[in-house]
């Protein structure tokens, strides 16, 4: 029996399900439906008999899920009620028993907890692959000298290695944000009930520990109002496709004509329906157009909690979708990422030639006058000078720095003196690249 | 024969395939094959023999897409190629005669442009019939009086039409933004090639009169790179979904126990899995919690789009999702919204409570004293005393103003003269709603 | 006289005024108050001298104002209220009439129309001078060759007139952006009231046609409540700034070693603090970094809207620095745009060695086959080998595709031809350029 | 000397300065330039006379910049160059050697990683602050019942200090992700130079020590090419900003006639310009209409690094001022909803009235048939029939369930034991509440 005398209306059931988006919560939903239901009867609140019931009821349930063969119904409004329902088909009265002493509202919300907890995990495996792939090719392209870009313009050359491991840091801060979301995830919400506890003496640290969390929310009110740990997912999400939409952009710069530093493997290219030549980093390019999504949802999230009064308002179902596809969307981003970075080709001799242009030497220039006692400011404007003496009558940097400078400006002016003089902790000299190396080799250990 | 060696990774794959969003546009994408094809033929390009086998295909393709027959191969990158794919099938060497003269590039954006156009036409119809809910239910509740709020604080009086009649004007501003997509579909992409224009000599106008465009774009480096009606249509979406999300929590404030002027109908109402007694304004909280996701898809495509530079880039397949989701989602809250309304029931004898608060009528008493020939800014410091001196003595506003203003101030303390002395053009005095009504009637005549 | 009994908390000024930002409606605020005044007298709400007394001051506070001699008080709310304030001291009881009939809820909101207007009438006149240099700069170059890219990938040669154009029709589009808010601001809000109307027989058609709106806003509850043209500008915004970041875009690749196709003027250059041989597209990088704040601004104004019950709520004040902000910035970005392109060289050999490279005439050897009779499809797998058999053995395209294709081959696999072939209507065919030039010139003339 | 021919056109540099905006990080940037000099000195790259010189050139600008007498000139770009070029004019030759082995890249990123983690402390102290505030306020009204909503409608009641350590836990939670920021904030990047490191041997953990952070950047090129604790800090203040739109939502609504649950102070209300009584929550409001800017700095920053190639491009520029507002935004937020609650008064009866609706122990009832043995799904279904018997034949639950439950039913019908039946941990009966408070006073210690 209901309070209500009328069905619902088909527009509100069109916007009001949730099913078609929540059904991959089951695996959850049946884990802690289980952990819940041993709880009810250690504590005497649902018999043994009946305990048992349910949990052959939800492993049939969890059966024809996983088969595909779940017998859903048109009024099923969510995973949650389907998965009730079900069990209290296959079990008759006891199944009317799972519900006991639990709302929809910590429900949804202990679910939500565990995919978040799921899905961090799973984003610091996929982050440990790439990790493993950016080394590996930075081991390859140790002494590779590319030139480094600011503003892109060309502005000091360094070594590939000592640029891609730029990557590996930033995906050693990815991981870090997602151990922070399994933190964020360490305290049980289930127990809270609609709001305000429940009328029965349960043992929520039980159920917590059977499902591997640290502790329990203190606060009922709190327990289903909050979605931080959904938020803090999408945080780390959207910082790393930012990092991976970085990637992206010079996948399509280095494979391009103009730069022709790398190429992709066919496996990672596409072709034109048109333009028999064409060979698209249509994967690179996605890696840039798919980070938007990731933070769109973030921002949305933040626009659906904003405002919001306590505690669980109908609004917050929209955190799923959100979530779901930013996990979804950036765990295909980080593969397609070692999958191209690890297939790809690059060009030493292109790299080097650009690497080698003599106007990126400038300010070492300037710092062989620094040694010999010029200011630096000082020095910036005389280096500054040439340059444009350079520019202006069409000469080498050499032809208009060696007669002005000295011989010590010619040794200055070759390549490979400028990335090995940088020496600074962090620099591209070599001996500092393999520092480095060594550190991360030390991480991903 | 491809130009690649290697078959595409299953990850690239994953990452790139847009099949499963973008089948949807088949309609458009046969309509417009179907225009195409006549137009080679016409123009010489193509044999009438070949064209006539190619509409054939199409015919066979869309019967199957229809009927869910259409026979998709893992292999198809997306519904362009799909459809090119099984025409040449059904027709042999004719089929492969489609995409002359075309490149995928102008033919994704004229799907894109058409179902835009769709989508706008449809949101019109739907925002019309919103409208006349809207004017029933106003000419329902002509005269009955509700606290107008500023502040979420009771200010003045209203006629609830009047109230209702706001929302007539914010969905007569939404179609006006429809109507401005409708305008930005209305020059043909097709025809513009890969980027370039095509090598043959091509009748774009003819393409444009079948598909009931009013013109060619005239820059075919334009036509491909061009997502400006993305964007207009996700602004239009955006303003109706953040309106509707005003109406939204309107309904929730109002169908609250404290507020107690509305009740849903049962068929727009949802239980609560534990508390037997809740009826919960479910639908009306998605109202509100809709709206982010709608600006949320627009900031994203913002981002997509952001620093790309011409022509097309592989980001810009990110636009289809964005779009279609914010199209289905405001269709959806739109339908919610009239169903809601003109099945709501309001409550007379409360909302009349609530609007005879005597505080409301301050401005009232400030204004008799403004026409007695006190200055505004005087009357009003007057009347903020009285409310003050009422307000500490426990004494109602009458019981101190009457006193110090005199008898005009009581028949002013009357409610229905707050309402009707509100005649200024476009006030709630019921001579003025009244024309209200009929200019509304006229729009939607 | 206050209904208050203690003053406001410091923090709460601090976080409620909004003069520091709203101070420059000034001149708006002054010309309604005019047109407001005169309205009330001829109304005979208040006096010929009343009027004239107050128009008096509200002249000595706008001098004061435009001199910055203006003299604000540390409890000057907001700039409404510091006018009035200041009126009345300058003109004693007359200066308390001025708020007769008025409320700063309707103020505020005719305030913000009137500066959404004028933004929009900015926007205009700017993009109207942009215009005009990209018509100029495209003319100059009409037959200049570059490469369309489509992924970043030499697709197709166009002329640089015609590349520019693109950005001409952006920009024509944006215009009509910008008219629409126009369109969107020409009901007058104020007369309005607080909400419901105001107790006095007003005649706002007579201050609307003062301050040059075409009606009023026909339902008092939605003149408060409506932020529409607000978010409407933003839009329009939003659009322009996403547009000029990919210009930015183009110019920043451009200018680089890489592609080498420009370069800016010094006046549009910066140097580095570090590196003297530097030379950086600062301007450009700005095009493209400012657009996320303009469309940030959009959807957190989406966000401050989003689930406000009708009528007037404080959150509405955040409308103000969002639309400030944006407008400012994009004022300053189409001006930056304009002078990098007014001012910049183009470098014709570069461009054209790029434009020639032979793979980007496959789809011409392609269509060149169908021309024979071969079906598109057919022929475009027939090149896509001869592509993959020249990149496999390292021989020209020409070296492959001429012995297998025959002579035609090779007068296609000059450049020229590839570029005068693209005639359809929008094409790069010069004479195709030409007919837009015309309608370009049509449209600014 | 300059590499440049022409100076900077003027609308280039309204668009690229910056010195409007980065003045604030003077004391930062000083304090780092104070640090690089003692350890140039200390590795002997610069004498100890000249780092003497150049330290009290730093000094005296300091104490110029602090009293507002620091002579800027038009064309400083940005706070560094105007402090470097004082120093010089300060100090002669020495001044010139302060750039030496630093880039305005390091320099720049560094700054921004003190103010960053100044901000961070600061929002972690204002918490600190708060979180006494709820406590306080919480142990006040210890056992004052007010219902808890879901839907926003009345639920079950729970105890008004429960309700307000919900936000007490969600303050601890805003101080865990800001003490994230510290550490996403504890290594230096100063000495990575342009992004190559640097061609002197300087001593990296010296300056680390004695600014404060942990250790240094292991790569040069992530160096100035990070902006993640940027994000970091930025999501700290959105979710934040978000938990208070939350409370001052609740108190909008708590404070209207038709909560009634609560009266704000005078000194953090507003009045109306025309309705004399209105006493306005604007502050309350304003915590909700703030939040969306804080968020939308966040998307806006995403926007910005989007598909940025490493490592610094001027558009990273663009992180200061959305940094900047944010962190200025909340930290008004913050006081506000402290000094509001502290101030506010709460009013018991009404309060306690609303809670003692009999409808909101229906849970209650069922869960009485559970204790009986009913399944809980069916005594749902029970229940729910008297709830509908009751509102359709207009009498009260206890007039159905009494006769239909027992005696039973009455007990539970009354208020106060619903509250003190919530006995699970977390829940709101005293007990548990008691618990809580324990350890929140545990950790504010």
């Amino acid at each position: 029996m209901s309070r209500f005398s009328l069905p619902q209306d088909a527009a509100f059931q069109a916007l009001n399900t949730s099913l078609g988006f929540d059904q991959r919560l089951w695996p959850h939903d049946v884990a802690q439906s289980r952990a819940h239901v041993r709880m009810l009867a250690a504590q005497g609140i649902i018999s043994d008999a009946d305990r048992d019931e349910i949990l052959g009821g939800l492993d049939t349930a969890a059966a024809e899920l996983e088969a595909g063969s779940f017998p859903f119904r048109a009024d099923d409004e969510d995973i949650h009620m389907a998965v009730e329902r079900r069990v209290s088909e296959l079990t008759g009265p006891a199944g009317g028993k799972l519900h006991t002493a639990r709302s929809r509202n910590d429900q949804v919300i202990t679910d939500l907890a565990m995919f978040t907890r799921a899905a961090a995990q799973g984003a610091i495996a996929d982050l440990e692959q790439l990790r493993l792939v950016l080394l590996e090719v930075a081991e390859r392209h140790l002494d590779w000298p590319v030139p480094g870009y600011t503003h892109l313009q060309r502005a000091q050359p360094v070594y590939l290695s000592h640029h891609l491991l730029a990557y590996f840091w930033m995906a050693t801060r990815d991981i870090g944000r997602f151990e922070a979301v399994l933190r964020a995830t360490s305290e049980l919400p289930l127990g809270a009930g609609a709001l305000a506890g429940v009328n029965f003496d349960t043992d929520r640290r039980m159920v917590a520990a059977e499902l591997g969390f640290d502790g329990v929310v203190r606060n009922s009110v709190d327990a289903v109002s909050n979605r931080d740990f959904a938020l803090d997912l999408l945080h780390a999400l959207s910082v790393c496709a930012t990092h991976l939409s970085r990637l992206g952009q010079e996948i399509v710069l280095w494979t391009s004509s103009e730069f022709g530093f790398m190429t992709l493997s066919d496996a990672w290219s596409s072709g034109s329906s048109i333009m028999p030549q064409k060979k698209n980093p249509d994967a690179a390019e996605l890696l840039r157009g798919k980070a938007p999504r990731v933070w769109g949802h973030q921002a949305a999230l933040h626009g659906v909690i904003h405002g919001l009064p306590l505690t669980y308002n109908k609004d917050l179902q929209e955190d799923k979708e959100h979530l779901f596809d930013a996990a979804d969307t950036v765990a295909l981003c980080i593969a397609a990422a070692g999958g191209m970075l690890e297939t790809a080709t690059f060009h030493r001799a292109t790299m080097a030639a650009a690497a080698s242009d003599q106007m990126i030497a400038a300010v070492d220039l300037a710092d062989l006058l620094v040694k010999r006692g010029t200011p630096f400011r000082e020095a910036h404007g005389v280096v500054a000078g040439l340059v444009r003496e350079a520019v202006d009558s069409g000469r080498s940097l050499a032809d208009v720095a060696i007669p002005a400078l000295g011989d010590d400006a010619a040794a200055i002016l070759e390549q490979s003196s400028w990335l090995e003089s940088k020496v600074s902790e962090g620099g591209t000299a070599l001996v500092r690249v393999r520092e480095q190396l060594q550190q991360a080799r030390a991480l991903v250990g």
